[in-house]
């Protein structure tokens, strides 16, 4: 699997990079980021959060808006940064181009429908693809952990809920936690996976965390004032799942934060210190 | 002077604004950002860093990716980030709309030629009238620093050196130190001040660095990997200029650090830990 360099920045004594590959799993060009912590050299590999970005965003947001890079510097982790869509000539998107649906707007599933699943094959590209790539051509060791906000954080939660054994932990800011009830994931499974409902169920974090057999710590951090807390986010179904199952979640609500990156770079470090626990670092 | 709220964010437990204002120097609709730390109330005003931007930079550039608002809420400073020229229906852009003048490159000059001189008076507006509006409206104290990025490093400069009473301490990333040699600053100079290039020496910071009678501590970071660096910036300019004048500038390169966000916020605490002594905070 050839990898073609993009960008290549110091930050914070390590190295961010973005590069282009031809996947198997999407079948097009994806663009991903990476930051290689200081610590990380032929002689050290280091562990990995994977981070999962919202609606609309690109590789790019989380890297230049969260603030993380610093506290991934001093504890010597690794950040990958996957796009939020496959993209290219011939990638369909919304008819209406609009921002939730299509490209930017991956949700991180496998899609069956067409013209869809030809592309948008999210779900396998995140959980298998790019870990294996960037496994093989960069100093990490096979301990994960998975991050992400809104979509993001509906991705990142469906993947660690369904694969327990690849990510010592997960945490989200304003993840999508019910996308089955929400406007946002029907319009997205509606599409990518069929009407009948019941094949959304995989991708719904609140049914998995209800029916789990397999925990692993989850930390998640919503903001009282995100524009999209009632109608699209509903972290209660999450909680209740939580409390149904005894799953290991610690929900945060954050007085007066919204859905931005403020909200996120406000909180990141808590993040980062909870993966740090669970991805074993001094 | 009326403000017009555009947004308001929590972030690291104080609130992030953008306001617009009728502004009378530049006459046009300007739009600037605030950071209030959450020391600053109405018992308690704080002392101010004022944040000039690069070529093609808003109000939103730093206070989305140089990861200072963290430090800011922990050393109780408030920040307030210009955007980098006049815009809006009527003000006159490049006629290539090249990013080097004009929209997104005031180059904090008064303007003195037709037809920019009507609204390209960023000088003015950064000394006196911005800081007259955000210290009526905003817990502020009058202590204030001054900082900023490439263009904005050379604004940074060129207003602390020449109002020295105004500002307590001044800072730099990959500031242009001598437009007056340089591509950028002879273009820009040439537009808004005329041919007579020794009506540009007032704006050129390697000049009144060489030339100033009164001091305020000023402290400069280059990245040794910018590719701005030996056409655009000419640090050494500035370098002889302080040796010359026994100015008290701390000048560090940086090795490996390029010209982006990246670079400021790697270094941006040692900026804010720079100001915070002169701003006599705790």
């Amino acid at each position: 699997m050839k990898l073609t360099q993009i960008s290549k920045t110091k930050a914070f004594g390590g190295w961010h990079y973005q590069y282009s590959h031809q996947a198997n799993t999407t079948q097009c060009t994806m663009r991903f980021a990476i930051y290689l912590p200081p610590q990380a050299d032929e002689k050290c590999k280091v562990p990995v959060v994977y981070w999962l970005s919202g609606l609309t965003c690109t590789d790019e947001n989380f890297m230049q808006k969260s603030g993380a890079l610093k506290m991934a510097a001093e504890l010597g982790v690794a950040i990958v940064a996957p796009d939020t869509s496959p993209r290219g000539e011939g990638v369909p998107d919304d008819e209406n181009a609009d921002y939730d649906f299509g490209l930017g707007a991956g949700f991180y599933v496998n899609a069956t429908q067409p013209p869809w699943q030809k592309n948008y094959q999210m779900y396998d590209y995140v959980l298998t693809e790019l870990p294996a790539l960037v496994e093989q051509h960069f100093p990490l060791t096979d301990k994960r952990a998975i991050a992400g906000h809104s979509m993001g954080g509906h991705g990142a939660l469906v993947l660690a809920l369904r694969n327990p054994e690849k990510f010592v932990s997960v945490s989200a800011f304003s993840p999508i936690c019910n996308p089955v009830n929400a406007p946002w994931g029907k319009k997205a499974f509606s599409n990518y996976l069929g009407e009948n409902s019941e094949d959304w169920l995989q991708y719904d974090a609140s049914y998995l965390m209800r029916n789990a057999k397999q925990a692993i710590p989850a930390l998640v951090h919503q903001g009282s004032d995100d524009n999209f807390l009632a109608e699209q986010l509903m972290p209660a179904a999450l909680v209740n799942a939580a409390e149904s199952s005894c799953y290991p979640l610690h929900f945060a609500q954050e007085d007066g934060y919204d859905h931005s990156y403020y909200f996120i770079a406000s909180f990141i470090e808590q993040h980062l210190s909870f993966h740090k626990q669970h991805l074993q670092l001094p």
